[in-house]
């Protein structure tokens, strides 16, 4: 039963959409807010101080009762200043009507002042002694509440700074601590499993280098996993999903899924509730499946990839990363747009070709290896996946290649 | 004087590419490969193995002497089939000619047997007894290296797996494991150290959120990162700055850069060889400066950014994000696209305004908060900046925007 990539693309995202969703029922876990606090929020986040903390000027300026240059538009208005008023004051004294407080950026504005004019809208134009006892010209009105920044007007004490299932980026951490939180309820982090099957991988004739990769993308992400390896036997990984379900959401498993006669995923979990098994219309990481494992008490998803390394990590891209990247926060999309090739390609007729390129310095793509998934090297030299349309069976030097970026 | 955007972003990730250069001649890292490993490789990887190890089967079909099939053109060529070769097998018996050997994908192709032909293209189309014993027939003939891989094709035993500059990303740590590489040497990470000027900070009057989130930026991306406050004092900048040069590679800072009378950054480092303060047309963002310290024996550069946190965040995504992910072998570009507004806006003229916006389920975009660069809290919760180019001074509900994914 053949899929679309489209397809296969929604049905990943649901089934780690569902895991997630089911995640975030587990206690929460209680964080310190400091740079390094990564997830989703589990509960909403309390501001425990009014944000900004007082009234403030927007502009560099002069603070003035908006009601002393109501006649300034026609004629101008002169005042006499006070002392200047700068960030890092806290308690300004009140302004008297009549006259002007030169004021910076940020600085508090004195309580009866109820707007800010700009320095740039004055004459003569600066602030003049920084003591006070100059004189400033307003040469029109200015409406109450102008350049000024109210206290609260980002959140206030009390309210949510953030609410359940905010990311928590760099300007979450920002916010978080200008609204002085410094601890917040997270949902935990999505426990993945990473199952490696194959008697060449338990052996060692060759390195498990599938379950190092997909641990990576885990820890890039954010994500918690653990990685497993398994003979080609079904009671074995049977005993090892036994194992896995009571502590993991998600299984993601290499191999084992494509024609052959010891297909170990496959033959486990072909046929059960909910089980999908067959071709996505995408070369390399055509055959693919996803299941339910159960022990009876707890159900999780099992995403089974193929086993070829190339495979693996396209697969990754194309279906895992970015509903992972979701479930962790982050923002995990791949740099996207099209160029011209420099080399001729050929593709499978009614398949997606995903090729690796490279991005020359003209801005033309070129091809870093052959088309076969077994070539980890060259994809790890590879900064460009190319894509070549189901349609598509040959493009020449000069056509154009859609790319995502990798590196 | 002023600057556009682009021209900015320009002189920034110059700074930026120098200092990462510089810092890539300091003596490198030896680290573990391991998922977790993050940064850019210093010198080549060099592979202990062959990749793949043995010639081996990209196909689930059956492996022959290319010779037997020759005349298989004319008349169907019938062979006896020998025990099945299937991967984890290390050393299959030698295949004697005019016989066949069903293999799997992945299993060392038996010594003598130069070409696999695909299961589907033989009848009767399925592997017969696992044991041997079988015939399998061929309707055509096939040349000599027919979907074999050969022993090496990847990356062959003391060649470089990947250069000097390589980033490690997850499909690295996969080719370095798979090359039996156990140790790399890594170029250490850049050392920024955030200096956030303002007494407000330094009284606690305001929380010094800007670090912090300046700190989880640098966190994300790899990079080490120390957090400095400084009174608005000259000399006690200057103090800093001088302690700050020796184990530091590139000084953030952030506030001190306007027209205001206490601007502590600008005073210090304004007129400096090398030294730019002015406006770029960005609003929030507008004040930059880019500079140079050296306390005689070592010069690093100095980015300046404006001090409200909106600026600050806005700022760190327009100018340093891209260049800093760069030099710690990230990818960490913002997906974009164009969107309609559910709402209407005002801009500054000769300015690109950069507001805070939603993508809506319908996929218009909305935006979160005014304009102001005081609104740290709408930032965190917004999953988008919003462009307004320099020529545009309203868009109306409807009208078309640039975005840029931040959550």
């Amino acid at each position: 039963m053949g899929r679309s990539v489209d397809e296969h693309v929604h049905q990943v995202a649901a089934v780690i959409r569902g895991a997630a969703q089911r995640r975030a029922q587990d206690p929460p876990l209680e964080c310190r807010v400091v740079p390094g606090l990564t997830g989703r929020l589990a509960a909403p986040a309390v501001s425990t101080l009014d944000v900004p903390g007082f009234d403030n000027s927007q502009m560099d300026g002069f603070a003035v009762y908006a009601a002393d240059l109501d006649r300034a538009g026609d004629l101008p208005v002169t005042l006499p200043t006070v002392a200047h008023v700068v960030a890092g004051d806290t308690a300004p004294p009140r302004l008297d009507p009549g006259t002007a407080a030169p004021i910076m950026t940020g600085a508090p504005v004195p309580p009866g002042a109820d707007a800010v004019v700009p320095v740039e809208r004055t004459r003569p134009g600066d602030f003049g002694p920084v003591a006070g006892g100059g004189l400033v010209e307003f040469s029109g009105p200015v409406a109450s509440g102008t350049f000024v920044r109210p206290r609260g007007a980002d959140v206030r004490t009390g309210e949510a700074v953030l609410e359940p299932g905010a990311p928590l980026h760099a300007a979450a951490v920002g916010a978080l601590t200008v609204a002085g939180v410094t601890t917040v309820e997270v949902v935990p982090p999505l426990r993945v499993a990473i199952v490696a099957t194959g008697a060449e991988l338990v052996s060692g004739a060759v390195p498990d280098s599938n379950s190092r990769a997909l641990l990576a993308h885990a820890h890039e992400l954010g994500l918690a996993a653990t990685a497993h390896v398994v003979e080609d036997d079904p009671a074995a990984l049977e005993d090892l999903l036994n194992r896995l379900v009571t502590d993991h959401d998600v299984i993601l498993t290499t191999g084992g899924v494509s024609a052959g006669t010891r297909e170990v995923v496959r033959q486990v979990l072909e046929g059960r509730p909910g089980a999908w098994f067959g071709h996505v219309a995408v070369q390399p990481g055509g055959p693919q499946g996803l299941a339910r494992w159960s022990d009876g008490a707890r159900e999780v998803p099992v995403v089974c990839l193929p086993g070829n390394p190339v495979s693996v990590l396209v697969s990754f891209e194309l279906f895992l990363r970015s509903p992972l990247a979701q479930a962790a926060g982050r923002v995990a999309w791949r740099p996207s747009g099209t160029a011209v090739l420099t080399e001729p390609l050929t593709s499978p007729a009614g398949r997606v070709q995903v090729r690796r390129g490279r991005m020359e310095p003209d801005g033309r793509v070129s091809l870093v290896g052959e088309a076969g998934s077994h070539l980890a090297v060259s994809y790890a030299r590879a900064d460009l996946l190319v894509f070549v349309p189901e349609s598509v069976t040959a493009r020449e030097a000069g056509d154009t290649v859609e790319w995502w970026r990798i590196a």
